[in-house]
């Protein structure tokens, strides 16, 4: 099968489900090996909310993490992470980290920025100092940082945006993405993924992909995605691009979703997502299922004794109540958050495995029919 | 040597130190073996703040955990909790529980609560709703929540308090254990302890202390201390108290306290302690070692990479510099909560091991002038 290596990336393509682009994929990294489809937990202060480390790995399964230049640059500091070791060592995860080149965060600051031909000035949400971000500042604090896939710094295509807009955006981040290159090069220790943008033009999106195999990156992601659009059309845009993504690259679909949008992805040739919705959710009482979102906080499961989930093997089904984990919410404890989170990132990472072996075992048109059958997005349960 | 047991409790005398009334000890009770002096981390709302079973067991080392009955009457409801399988089912701690009796908790609603001959009127903190408790309620409230060691309902007396006020308020409490008593015979599936009060008059706690010994409980508690006084009153109640105590029963000094204070109870023959304060100032950035506190908030720990403790085996230690923790602190991350707590609970649980094994090895009195010689309360290292 298809496969491409450099210094910090090897990626193989193990099988690929024949009716869809569906595939089973590695990564092998500076850090360990990564198994795709992979879901990546967001840690974007440099902790996965709520969670160690070892949760992480003994009871979520999970592979690599994501964290965020953005935060990180304005606290504690980017160099402060370098002088103590690195963000490894830091955050004491011995695992793959993938990190943000910060263009997305600064582009929804809003008012608080200004977005000029070589980056962008703008204002910390933390004390409102004045910063300013490029795609030369972002590989250096990504060189900093030490992580193991760094991404382009590009702007976010907002929606609705004009076509002209879309295009002149789309054009600003492929010369950001031919810059960022330059200042991390081919075979450097660290891998860079370079982002396709073009907003809902499918055209645009296929002249953002082009530009981007013209300078070479390790792997592709696509971006400007989950930023308001109804979901026909990000997956139209994941249709378009499909049949054109490079097979010997790993492609990683940014800030994306549901579990249903998870399935969509993998269907269209996905390897890699992230999505802060497991994390965010859990903290505000929601959690995952295969047939839906359950709302904790609902009346019902005060004296329900069941677990959220009555098959999965997490840490929090295994141990307590529907009816404990409401106590908690209401109760305002910290716990809530942390047994929340463990179920729903634990749920992702396994919905991931049971996708990679349905690829394995050429069953992946039933297992993701199946699922989309009876997964409810907003379903009460 | 000496020993008591009753259906629900054992308590075996092991060994004491010569030269003062320090003592190791095991209680075995239906959930587990608690060895003596043992620290109790405190589950008020039926969780250990931010911690789960599994860091208690096998991080922390905890033996045994206090619970509250004023806190579950209020939320998620007793009868709740009874229907779910008991509050150890229900908060999935398989090991022995204390509760206390709410005694304490109302009395401190001040205000809000009107102390009568048969209990306490009182409204909820929550949401304002109209409540009793009483000796014959908090024993049927402990009953249901099934706790291992159930605590007498008793009145705090206030500091400062007359010698007339002490007097009458111990009296009340002494008439409210015996009727606990009568409501929750000897040789019921839970032990009963009894709690000294009496304030600060020394012939008030011993007159107390023998009406206890005529009502028979499976173990003695000392109530009302750390409720404000010099440390000095504190310590001359115990110095009191510690020559008449029962030699065959467990003795626990209640809602006591700093890593010295706890040092100095066991050097006056007391078993059992319990506080707030490792977890609650874990989640104000506060970190206790054999050395003092540390304020992680501190920017000296910005850039450094050393442990809280160098010598410490907790999780937290193992893994993450003070610059780390620093960092979750200032970026409020829950993580802080959590990793905090675990050291400090692992600290405490630690020394009581500590002190278990010095007194084992008849080396006490060294061990105890050595960490009071070093350690300073609010000094920061």
């Amino acid at each position: 099968m298809s496969s491409t290596s450099s210094k910090a990336l090897t990626f193989e393509l193990l099988k690929t489900d024949e009716s869809s682009h569906a595939r089973r994929g590695r990564i092998t990294l500076p850090h360990g090996v990564v198994e795709t489809p992979v879901f990546m937990p967001v840690g974007t202060q440099a902790t996965v909310k709520s969670l160690t480390p070892a949760d992480l790995t003994d009871d979520i399964g999970a592979q690599i993490i994501l964290s965020n230049t953005y935060h990180l640059m304005l606290r504690p500091g980017v160099d402060n992470i370098e002088t103590l070791g690195g963000l490894h060592k830091f955050m004491a995860w011995d695992h793959p980290i993938l990190t943000d080149s910060g263009g997305f965060q600064v582009w929804s600051l809003g008012a608080l920025r200004k977005i000029e031909e070589h980056g962008v000035c703008f204002q910390s949400h933390i004390d409102g100092s004045r910063w300013f971000l490029g795609p030369k500042e972002s590989m250096e604090i990504q060189r900093k940082l030490g992580s193991d896939i760094v991404m382009a710094f590009d702007e976010c295509t907002p929606y609705p945006a004009t076509y002209e807009e879309a295009h002149s955006s789309m054009q600003l981040s492929m010369r950001w993405a031919a810059e960022c290159r330059e200042h991390l090069p081919v075979n450097s220790k660290q891998a860079l993924f370079g982002i396709v943008q073009g907003g809902m033009y499918q055209d645009l999106r296929l002249e953002s992909l082009k530009a981007l195999s013209e300078i070479d990156f390790e792997g592709i992601a696509i971006g400007g995605l989950s930023v308001g659009e109804p979901k026909e059309e990000m997956l139209a845009t994941l249709d378009a691009l499909a049949p054109h993504l490079p097979a010997e690259k790993p492609r990683y679909v940014m800030g994306v979703g549901t579990p249903d949008d998870l399935i969509e992805g993998i269907n269209r040739g996905i390897d890699m997502f992230d999505c802060v919705m497991p994390t965010r959710n859990a903290r505000n009482g929601t959690i995952f299922t295969d047939f839906g979102k359950i709302n904790i906080k609902n009346l019902k499961h005060q004296a329900d004794s069941r677990p959220v989930m009555e098959d999965c093997d997490c840490y929090t089904c295994r141990n307590f109540s529907r009816a404990y984990l409401r106590h908690l919410y209401m109760a305002k404890e910290i716990l809530s958050s942390r047994l929340n989170s463990l179920h729903n990132l634990h749920y992702y990472c396994d919905l991931m495995r049971r996708a990679r072996t349905a690829i394995e075992e050429e069953r992946w048109p039933q297992f993701r029919d199946q699922f989309l059958a009876t997964y409810h997005g907003d379903a009460e349960i």
